[in-house]
């Protein structure tokens, strides 16, 4: 195959089977993430309506709701409801959404989703699920018990870069994969202002922040490229700066062994320079997203001698990933990054984290 | 510091203190490597000259002899005299050659090593040192015992960009190094014509073929950037391909931790496609080596939001190299590569192999 064959041909959403409907959505937690992200995102997307906010108060999520109406650059078409979350777990506001977006931190999640199911409204939660296997495995139950669909949020995979890179891996651009790399770091206390926030709290953010945060990226996004998942891991962790003394990973190196024989070596950081990439080296070829996790993705390939960058549009990641959300309920298609699909990146992590513990190679069933 | 400041003041030959003198080397095994890399290489040096080459026979030493004084593009200034391995341990010819090149199969080092100090002539000896640490550790030994200098063929550590990455690290342009990814992954297959070569044969490569082979180079040239040694290792690797039977590591991934706390994910393979590079991220920046190991290596820092390309003039790899370890001779300085330090790879490489084996995490000394 030809460098120019294996581009031609691409449709970004390629998952797209119709163009119509709304889906009514109701935001849970509004941090930083879901008011500068995903609100702006919702209000420019084809499919999506926020109607619903929900935070700690009623006063807080209504005061977050005029500002979004009042907010020019977003336009969101009508002033959405707020609600505080005594009143979402009560079934305040119900007929107002049909979904729900769940932004909250990690070890919060399961509540949540578990009052959205009982509502029967369906589910799109941030990654990673939640802070445990043990309650992840309860979302994905209390879904399946109410028959809402239970989605996470891996904007990776709607990415149309990323999902181009795939469709190259697929039509055999880089032969058969072998080996993978994978980086995620950035500066975590630079881009807030305290370190006395959840990340570093295990409490909410579960076995650690660097790998739970940031390493399910390139983990992620490898099972994506690959179609694969992982059946071994190994690991070294280690934390220094006083702000990481209760998280074992400040920076994390870590193995994964692939059930297509594929083995991938990453890293991922709370407190090193920024830096992302995910790099597929195959029997013909290796294919290189970079920058790849942090809103932006540039993919190239290297192929017969010649590296080629793949000028694919960047488009807003969060868009993409609401868009692809309401139209699988919307057209009833199956999609990608369902609950089960999360649960198997939980128990990647877990076992990443053993793995660190007590210096041995865990298996994954 | 800005980028700027940082890439100001670099110095090629910051080794060099002399410019006078020539040492007379000995070449021991005429592989295409030697012929199509070394000689060339060193009728360029501005310190070594080829007179003598040893091989199997005297009649095939004397033919590559004839050969290379016909080439007009080497450019001798004399026809080398040819002599066989035999002649070379009995001492033939010890008045025309004041140091020795070996470039064998890796377990055939040593017994061409101790002939050497036995002779009181200094080696430079190619990468892996042997096929196990106790070989090397007799290596080192025999030339310790004879007072002649030891030296690895690590041309990393004489080639230009990688030294002014090493110095950049040394100034902080990253900040302090915390994560590493390296790879070396090439098609052997493709390369030689046969399967049927020394690479995979346990007998003469050692522990395996894509770790000694290839991935010593991400250890190698980390060890140099970081001025820090590997304290424990964890691995990955497997064989599929048929003519890989033999040894275990026709693909391997592994991690290595440093004794500055540093961590490495690597790669190497001896079957995909070839893909050379070595990235260091610190808190405040990226260095990225890329390609790195296939004699041409290319330099970028990203720092301060933005990536620069160094342009470092490309150079022979194997010309520095010989006149670094010349002018340490002529010079009487000391060497970065010799034999201790390249003892500590083989060290490192025989625990990532027993890493795979019973998936542990091993430690060094």
């Amino acid at each position: 195959m030809t460098v120019h064959d294996a581009l031609a041909g691409f449709h970004e959403r390629d998952w797209q089977t119709t163009r119509d409907g709304t889906l009514r959505l109701a935001l849970v937690g509004l941090g930083w993430w879901t008011v500068e992200k995903a609100i702006p995102a919702i209000a420019a997307s084809d499919h999506c309506e926020t109607t619903v906010l929900v935070s700690s108060s009623t006063a807080k999520a209504e005061r977050v709701a005029a500002d979004v109406a009042a907010d020019d650059d977003v336009a969101v078409p009508a002033t959405p409801r707020g609600i505080s979350y005594d009143e979402f777990h009560d079934g305040e506001a119900t007929d107002d959404y049909d979904a729900v977006y769940v932004c909250t931190p990690n070890a919060l999640h399961l509540e949540y989703v578990e009052s959205a199911a009982e509502h029967g409204k369906h589910v799109l939660c941030e990654k990673p699920m939640e802070a445990s296997v043990e309650r992840a495995e309860r979302m994905v139950a209390a879904c399946d018990e109410h028959d809402v669909r239970l989605a996470v949020g891996y904007r990776m995979q709607t990415e149309p870069a990323i999902r181009r890179a795939r469709e190259l891996v697929r039509e055999g651009a880089i032969g058969d994969p072998r080996l993978v790399h994978g980086a995620n770091t950035q500066r975590l206390l630079d881009i807030f202002d305290s370190p006395d926030q959840w990340r570093l709290d295990p409490d909410l953010t579960g076995y650690g922040t660097s790998v739970m945060d940031l390493g399910v990226y390139p983990i992620n996004t490898a099972r994506f490229l690959l179609d694969a998942d992982p059946v071994a891991v190994q690991a070294s962790m280690r934390s220094n700066h006083d702000a990481f003394d209760d998280v074992p990973d400040e920076h994390a190196a870590f193995l994964v062994e692939f059930d297509d024989g594929t083995m991938a070596s990453c890293t991922a950081s709370q407190n090193a320079h920024e830096n992302t990439f995910l790099e597929v080296t195959g029997t013909d070829g290796t294919l290189r997203l970079d920058p790849a996790f942090h809103m932006e993705t540039d993919l190239s390939l290297s192929v017969d001698g010649s590296t080629v960058s793949v000028d694919q549009a960047q488009r807003d990641q969060m868009r993409e990933l609401f868009d692809y959300f309401a139209h699988a309920i919307l057209a009833d298609a199956s999609v990608s990054l369902d609950g089960e699909h999360g649960v198997v990146d939980l128990r990647t992590i877990a076992a990443i984290h053993r793995s660190a513990d007590d210096g041995e190679r865990k298996l994954l069933d």
